[in-house]
């Protein structure tokens, strides 16, 4: 079923009124009065619809049901990614997104080597990539994707969640699996990865007195690109949020 | 540590003999005698070595120590998936190594768009990619990359496993969790995935009625390159294959 995102104002006394580029999607799908559609309100909040008029400019539906998204985790996830190189972050977004984070930022540490000097630059098109992905994959919400700023900044956005982890691939670390058992019952949680060339030791160290889950996710080692996946499907599987 | 894969038979009365592009990559890598290597046999062993001597052509290592790969999985997992579409299966291929598949095979079913005439003419470039996954994630094996041929092959395949998990989006099916946990102990595993447009409903029921277990993998549509990778990411997880 085709699926619009739109803020809750523009649903009221039972009616949803769909303009602008929704409008041209709904043009676009050929959509037709008394086709069902699902608004979603980008809070995790979904009316199911049914279309009783579409012109180019506007279309309006009547709302039949309100339910909770089903495609929410019952865990909020904030991935916070050192900043890779190129195309790396898009896929991190739209791998994310699917896999259910609630927000991704990313930030500048010890060993990035992309280091743009205006990263708010890049927000936009990044937050189109999560858009649609969410779109694609059914999601109840646009996830946030932001600028962490540095390592500190991170530490400090992940040390707010119920539970936080820091994937670290060498010295001693927690199993992955032992912290997400002891902690399925999280509301929030954070999973931070490194750049290519990872964490430096201090990092970990820091990341460590500040509280966080130093994990280890097995010997196998992960780009850059992929942990944070990994990590954020372990945690939405521990936590029932694949089933 | 660098990384060799070398069939086993180049490893004899203590001694590895390295040559070709291995030797070549000594030279690139600017090792020395003293440093250490590790050798894989490409069967889940490693041999952890002492190189002695090195000249343009040939290097030499002294073994020290014989050990199970410890980046290879307790579970061998099949990666059985319809054939997407150009650079999705060279995504599938490296990702799905990284994560810690054994083996992952290609087949041909109702929606594939992608229908290649001689899908084995392919099988070299594939090849390569696991190849070099294996040697950045440091596994103990170099899994292999088949074509599986239509679909009642990759069923073939799939039920000769000891799990066998077909993920699908819609209709009743089986919590993939549920499964996993009835299966903790499996150590041969399938996972079947479709291609862009999915499993049409008649393969569902097939591989329903060949044993197979009808998994959902929670609200969120995943893309066809997404899925092997979350539903390997599960299985890794629930097996102990992620600590």
């Amino acid at each position: 079923m085709a699926r619009f995102f739109m803020a809750g104002t523009n649903i009221e006394g039972g009616m949803a009124i769909i303009r602008g580029r929704d409008a041209e999607h709904v043009r676009v799908l050929r959509l037709r009065p008394g086709e069902d559609v699902i608004i979603c309100d980008g809070e995790g909040t979904d009316y199911k619809c049914r279309l009783v008029y579409a012109d180019k400019e506007q279309a309006e539906a009547e709302v039949l049901e309100v339910v909770r998204c089903p495609a929410e985790p019952t865990v909020k996830v904030m991935l916070l990614c050192g900043l890779p190189k190129g195309d790396r972050v898009d896929y991190i977004i739209q791998k994310g997104v699917e896999a259910g984070a609630d927000e991704i930022r990313f930030f500048n540490c010890e060993r990035c080597i992309a280091r743009p000097e205006t990263p708010e630059k890049k927000l936009e098109r990044w937050q189109r990539i999560a858009e649609e992905a969410a779109k694609q994959s059914g999601r109840g919400i646009i996830p946030q994707v932001a600028w962490a700023g540095d390592f500190v900044q991170a530490l400090d956005a992940a040390i707010k969640k119920e539970l936080g982890l820091f994937m670290y691939e060498t010295g001693e670390r927690e199993a992955l699996n032992t912290v997400l058992e002891a902690n399925k019952e999280a509301k929030t949680a954070a999973i931070i990865t490194g750049p290519e060339g990872g964490f430096a030791e201090y990092e970990a160290k820091l990341a460590k007195s500040c509280g966080l889950h130093v994990c280890s996710m097995g010997e196998r080692i992960l780009r850059c690109e992929t942990a944070p996946i990994v990590a954020l499907t372990a945690t939405m599987y521990a936590t029932g949020n694949l089933a």
